[in-house]
């Protein structure tokens, strides 16, 4: 069996993909704040004392961000951790990288129509489906690849 | 100090059972999506407009099932982690096998007690403690393993 | 390109303060489950019937917990994922030590001031900031550093 190295292209291609996912789901973090500092509400009653706003848990902006943050919450960890097994598997460098980019870009693309720009149905459910499809193809190929050590 | 490698038997076990729990974790996704069509309820009004539904945040169901992918989220990336950390320590091949498989088969039992079959208590809490206290458990030997290098 | 070893010091600090922050994140569900005990609110009626409590999604210390869990989840994975990658960009031992150190430590003072002992602001916003921007910086050399990679 091969070892990785960092000077795969492959691998290469993991860790920025990864780190662009990383820096665009704390980007929403930011995104939280502005909306929250502009609207004037706020989760905790010493924010709304600092910055001179409410405690409101319904507001659809802001609330619109949150889930948006949670669907990120709920997908991106797994694709770092399938991704990096995936790697293990010895994939076609070519084939491997254009998972990655179409994961980030899909994922990127999926934040702009659910917080950003909501758009009507289907934009934000195809966004969603085609990386979440490049998980479970990613996740399957590592079971099959490895079975035979459970 | 030894190096990991992929052809390492503990090494492959932990593969496995972090890619099965990836897909764990996502299969909770495709609940909540099948919940929410077969109840028409959504949490974004260009959903329920899509599909006919109303926006709704107190179904039973759903946020069961929502509550149950949130204890997911605080759970299984700590696990990634700690399982990957675990094994730079050199722990014995079985023991460690047995811990990386009694925590997914146990987090996989969480998820059919809260979210499928909601039982009634001590199944979830027992499916909750069983792979809580094996985090715990890594964690120690980790930090005890390297705390000179702090 | 230099591979990385588990002898490496900078390695070393980042599996501690990965572990430790790890432990820290886990600790929080400790935490809500000693509210929800202690106050008797629950979020599912059979925790509610075991425990001879009610069914409540508003106790302000309860929330206020989750809440501060919730930001664990949206920077902690990042952190891990952020620090491992930035490690193969060859930072300078001492400088990504105190950036892990600084980073742990914030965290948890974050967690402190959030659920533990709510101070007024900018108490949290600080320690929100400090490792907030420590993963900004470390993705931004990440992406510099394998750039022609994508």
């Amino acid at each position: 069996m091969a070892e990785l190295a960092l000077s795969d292209p492959v691998v290469q291609s993991f860790i920025v993909y990864s780190a662009i996912l990383a820096l665009k789901l704390i980007s929403v973090s930011l995104m939280t704040t502005i909306a929250r500092m502009t609207r004037g509400v706020f989760g905790n009653p010493e924010d709304a004392k600092a910055f001179k706003g409410t405690v409101k848990f319904d507001d659809p902006v802001v609330e619109r961000i949150r889930r948006a943050h949670l669907n990120d919450l709920e997908n991106i960890p797994a694709f770092w951790v399938l991704g990096a097994l995936y790697l293990t598997t010895g994939p076609v460098v070519v084939w491997a990288t254009i998972l990655f980019r179409v994961y980030a870009v899909s994922r990127i693309v999926h934040t702009i129509v659910y917080a950003l720009i909501p758009l009507p149905q289907p934009a934000r459910g195809i966004a969603y489906a085609i990386p979440y499809i490049i998980k479970w193809y990613m996740g399957f190929q590592v079971v099959i690849y490895y079975i035979s050590a459970v």
